[in-house]
């Protein structure tokens, strides 16, 4: 038996904290196991170097630098915990994966897709078997994140870097339409969980 | 005008320390710019990731992951300081570099030499003009090493871990004689120095 990876994906003040509460519920309903994970970051290394690339006082990290902080924490994380959980058949639902490095460091800092797919080779062989994509104007993000309190390094980044994040997300959506899924997050709360939903169940029912 | 970049290589207890104080000494008396690095660090967001490498808690961090660090803390100190400093004609001086990763993740934890020389083409392009090694055998090294207080979580290895960075190393400088110089650090500190600094010597006399 080998199980499932599911990934959330989506920029700024989209929603995916109640979203991830939200697809949690469903799967576990489903009576499989289900493990959460979080990216950068979900073992102890990877938190460590979650909090290097977020501390806002790295300013003047470069971009290079911080895709191989992005993998090395996501290699750590597919070793230690997601691998061994899909093996014995778990489902995995993780806030962010790969397709964020090629959204944040791809569109938004500029690194040439081909060039981040090689580290993906490198790091790690792991595709996720459904993203759900959680896509919204960015203004409104940014509008809903901003009342939360500082923001780390990359949240403070400018409007023009967080369209080409959305750009980067969605054309990657675009060019693999039977792994993704496009949610409307600008609708309200209820709406977004009702067709979060629906894609859910509709990868269950594609693939029991 | 162009710099140069030196780099000192060698496993615990080699003596790199006072090493790097002496040839600092040496490079700096020919009234060059010298610029002084260590590996893994010499940023502030490397010396973050130095602290996730060797903190001894992070017992299962996988060799991937380790290396992707050391990758991440070397783009940002090539970009950041080594970078601009070969560029305005100084001579860098580096406790450590590229052929570290070769010599421990390589030789150490057994990631295979190309897939470390593929991260090496996609982090960053700049190679040592000189590299100087302090070769000794592992338990003189590790018995000077290991009266120096607490180790790190790379100098709690076991001994055979030891022998096989020392055989990388020692490859590593017989495949490409022209820019290694292999010292033997086995001798009295004196003699040591003086084969140091006539390395050095016939390095700015080939390439003034």
């Amino acid at each position: 038996m080998t199980g499932r990876l599911i990934t959330l994906e989506g920029g700024e003040g989209a929603g995916k904290s109640t979203a991830m509460a939200f697809l949690a519920g469903r799967i576990a309903a489903r009576g499989v196991e289900l493990l959460q994970v979080r990216e950068p970051g979900g073992t102890e290394a990877g938190e460590a170097i979650r909090r290097v690339v977020l501390n806002p006082g790295h300013a003047g990290l470069c971009a290079e630098t911080e895709l191989l902080l992005m993998f090395a924490a996501r290699a750590q994380l597919v070793r230690e915990v997601i691998g061994p959980a899909l093996a014995r058949g778990a489902v995995v639902l993780s806030d962010r994966f790969t397709d964020a490095s090629f959204a944040y460091q791809g569109g938004g800092r500029g690194i040439d897709a081909g060039r981040i797919a090689e580290l993906e080779r490198w790091a790690c062989g792991i595709r996720p078997d459904l993203t759900l994509l959680l896509d919204l104007p960015v203004d409104q993000g940014l509008a809903r994140a901003r009342g939360r309190g500082p923001t780390d390094r990359i949240e403070a980044e400018r409007t023009e870097f967080f369209e080409r994040v959305r750009a980067a997300y969605r054309q990657r959506a675009a060019q693999e339409p039977a792994r993704w899924r496009v949610i409307d997050a600008s609708r309200p709360l209820d709406e977004v969980l009702v067709a979060l939903g629906t894609a859910l169940d509709a990868h269950f029912e594609a693939r029991p």
